[in-house]
């Protein structure tokens, strides 16, 4: 139980999402999750703020990927092209996350204050990205439109991800629904 | 102070949102909304169940509005065109409320509860709205997507509205926008 073994975090984050799973969110101690890990309160809390942390530890990450696949995009690159290439940064973080995401997702889902959470965090995930097209000199409104439209495709292509038991990787079916988009607006 | 008196709610939401904007939503109470609009607590929980219902209020009428519209539109309409006839109906319904809605949204933003519940209700319009493209025979992914993108639009536009001056109405801000989205996917 040293402050530095390697996987402490994985382990408890393991150990709370199936928790979570069996007997729900509101439900879990973080005495048990601890106690699951086979570790100490004390070191869960070394590592997350509360419980509900745990299932929101990514978030940070995740926006500052996109944001640095955004700003990075070639300078010739559209707007729609440099969310693109966030979309394909995110897609290739969850790459090997599916079963993590999907246990995730259903834990999110059953919970409201949990689903909240996580719409506040796509809301502010779109508000980085606008942000980071107006840096590359894209005009309001395309920015924001721009960075919502993106967040519609991460959506829906990440639903579709937790839903499938094929093949598809996450950023095949995000393509796959900026494609759609574009269609279904009239473009190409 | 008649149960059936004319123009109660309105007065409790004008009330409601004057003393919100003065002192903060979370400092004002519901016995100081019924002393402003010169009526009893009780008469305003005839009314509304919280002081944050005063804020809430009109979601059902907006997405009876949306569903209908996008329902209603000819057979031959687009997904897209579905939307817009949702986005068209929308900006009627707020027509003449810039002010009321504009003091709202400051009021909204200022507090993290509220923008949360601003969130979901967008969340479950979009919702709402793919269902109703469903219906229309609309195959998935492209539902969800119109009806993110429809919100997009929609929050974009209103997010203009409320910070213009100018004379331009939330209709034709939201046309703008759908056509801008429309230019930003690639499309016409």
């Amino acid at each position: 139980m040293g402050r530095w073994e390697p996987n402490t975090r994985q382990r408890l984050a393991k150990a709370a999402l199936e928790l979570y799973s069996e007997r729900g969110y509101e439900q879990t101690t973080v005495a048990e999750i601890a106690r699951r890990a086979g570790l100490t309160e004390r070191t869960f809390f070394r590592h997350y703020a509360d419980k509900r942390e745990v299932l929101f530890d990514g978030s940070e990450e995740l926006r500052a990927l996109f944001v640095t696949a955004v700003a990075g995009a070639p300078g010739s690159a559209t707007p729609i092209d440099a969310m693109a290439a966030g979309l394909e940064a995110a897609g290739d973080l969850f790459h090997d996350r599916r079963p993590f995401a999907r246990q995730r997702y259903a834990v999110i889902d059953a919970n409201a204050e949990l689903r909240e959470r996580e719409l506040i965090k796509l809301a502010s995930l779109s508000t980085a990205i606008a942000e980071t097209l107006r840096d590359r000199g894209v005009e309001e409104p395309a920015a924001s439109l721009t960075a919502e439209a993106g967040m519609a495709v991460f959506k829906v292509g990440f639903e579709r991800w937790i839903a499938e038991n094929g093949e598809r990787t996450l950023s095949a079916l995000m393509r796959e629904c900026l494609s759609e988009l574009r269609n279904v607006t009239g473009g190409a």
